[in-house]
């Protein structure tokens, strides 16, 4: 018989990934709601430094937007992970409550800071580089293609999150950094891959958009890789049991 | 005397890099097919969004191409890693197999399912990017200067694995990425390096495709580079017998 | 009750990010020159080389500026962090001090050796590039759009170190080198981020220049946003007493 | 009184850099001379493609130039440093025989493998790109700012590593890969900093040559900048005694 139960083992698991005992909920709410408004700052503000300095090319716009946003992913996870667990990531979140990694109530509190801190992050966006605050994107991501995309895109996240969690906590940021930059550049979608991510762009008529229609298409795929990767990634790294 | 017989030896270095007795046979063959059609998905996806952003400079397509691929092989090699070895990749199998690190028929179910998931991932990428799901490409590569520049190509990838796998292991990911990000720039081929994605490629007639009859010569000079790395490594990093 | 006092826990802390005892103030004040005096180097330099060979597109030469300060940055906090803590910024002495990780005093000559070594690297700079040594530049950067960016270019830096310094504090070069490789595209000043680089900055009429009469605004919103990041983080990454 | 006495400490040293005992000195100078190859094959080579492919736009093709050779010299260090201490460079070499970390007959071997290695990568770059194997560079690199622009180059390589190589001997390939990314940009001459990179660059007309008669002046600029930095860090880098 192992040493450690199966409840005990899910509660030892779970603080890597979720539920730091070292900082009360407010401090992890406050992580989760920071950081996922540094994001958003990230993705929309490099988008349009991209676009207002590229003369036209959208690889050359691409090239920053995605070096910008590769790159504060890893700060961001490397600075706010020993507190919240960094998901910044309704999608990440739901994955980890399924897992019972972490509770539905505090599932459910980290997506609220999750959304309100990437609203915050569009308007600070938009306050550095002089933009109307509110606006509406009118950029239309449509189609099959889009949506399997978005589909391969959260699929690959949540795989490359779950594969590193346990086994290399240490490079989650850097596997999280690396994934978006690549995956920016390989689907057709340049990788939302995050709901509230997507919710918020659609906030900005900018570089990094997306029309308010297109978010339904966005949010159904993000959820449907997410899922995908539990139940694939719950079968794949279960190791052997040791008698 | 050693007080390691070299038997013992020889199971003791294999457990890192292929046969992770944590993990049984389908779940490591599953990581293999997983990680190289996502290896794929990012390649050739990668290039198709390279192309058509760049406004027809090779270059910068190349740059987006490049930096897709590197980080997204630090991700799947880190993320796979712990299960199979992440090889992805035939002719690393086959070293693996001559130094007797992996069993020969473990060795060609690695071969099968990495073939299966390179032509997976091309497809994979074709919906991605609302491609027909079937090509053939049309991209010659030929001539011995494209031979040399893949032999040079898996020689250098070999050796950089040889070389970091025991010593520094956990170094794999970053070196094999950064290995791949260079020699896209400094071979002649873009290195291909990789007898399934060289034959996964040839059902692309995209940025990353190569047409079927300059396979063979890829194949051949693969072959060639993967088995001198071998021989080579094999006397390079034998260290001196401590008496 | 706590096994280390709060006075000699502050002591503990201190030692990573600022006073390690192992060098004496002379060696830890050359480290700040000499490091700041790179950095300027390094700033100036690559907006040179990228703006005299992108052809005019200003996207191109901010990659280059971008790859050259990112990485550069990671190599003189990897050199000098165990030496002097690897400042080479105001705005970080002026938080470690409010934080009492540094003695008042020693704070002050740090930011005179920081002046003393950003003057020295734009000088090196122009020599190398064969440009007038002396300049003042004339590239306004002015308006609430710019103000507010600095001042979210600082908090974020700010907040960034305080985040990692104590909990991985291997990782402080990584996380400041790739933070600042982002704030250079999200931010619309490209991120000074710092009072002694912005003063240095003023006597370059290149790239990377800002106008004297630009001064004044960006060291009011550094200050701004090192304060805010210092308040905040005094309570966000305060952990639970542990009874 | 210490408990190791200087001349014991000097070997002590040794280790990590230079002489590993565990290697024998032939393959040892195997390890320099391949990697030096492999290192001119990636400098030689990725300036070609790059040149080849950005359509004039020598700023891209500098980005390509960048990314390959900064990429590629970490997996070199990271893979021969644990046999021969990965110096490809004789202005590391003789800096480590002046601290007597390496015997000077040791460090002749060195240098003279480095030089074969180096002209030997020349030609592999020229054979897999289909150039002619035997050019003289017609580039002139003349002048008082490329001079002094090459001393600081290898002021900072050297200072970068004597800083690492003993506190953060992990952290070497990747310190040395970055400050040779950040130095292509932030110096004229584009960092060669290293005196067998010069010699057999000259043997290339290609985007990365240097004409013959601007050879000496860069060897001698190398030099002093090897030698201020020895001297530097001789006294920077040197702990308090403790007593």
């Amino acid at each position: 018989m192992n040493q450690i139960s199966p409840p005990a083992a899910a509660l030892t698991e779970a603080r890597p990934v979720a539920a730091s005992p070292a900082f009360d909920l407010s401090r992890r709410l406050a992580a989760e709601t920071l950081g996922t408004a540094l994001l958003l700052a990230i993705v929309i503000g490099s988008g349009i430094m991209g676009e207002r300095l590229a003369g036209g090319n959208t690889a050359i716009a691409l090239l920053g937007n995605t070096l910008a946003t590769g790159a504060g992913l890893v700060v961001l996870i490397a600075a706010f992970g020993p507190v919240s667990g960094a998901h910044f990531n309704p999608a990440v979140t739901l994955v980890f409550a399924l897992r019972r990694e972490i509770g539905w109530p505090t599932a459910g509190a980290y997506v609220a800071a999750q959304l309100a801190g990437a609203v915050a992050g569009v308007l600070a966006a938009h306050a550095m580089f002089a933009e109307p605050m509110v606006q509406i994107s009118g950029k239309l991501r449509d189609g099959p293609a889009q949506g399997f995309s978005e589909a391969v895109a959260t699929f690959g996240l949540v795989t490359a999150i779950l594969a590193t969690v346990r086994v290399r906590p240490q490079m989650v940021p850097a596997v999280v950094g690396l994934y978006i930059t690549s995956a920016y550049w390989f689907t057709a979608s340049t990788s939302f891959a995050n709901p509230a991510v997507t919710l918020a762009r659609s906030l900005s008529d900018t570089f990094a958009g997306i029309a308010p229609q297109s978010v339904p298409l966005f949010l159904l795929a993000q959820s449907a890789g997410a899922l995908a990767a539990a139940v694939l990634c719950g079968w794949l790294f279960r190791e052997r049991s040791r008698p």
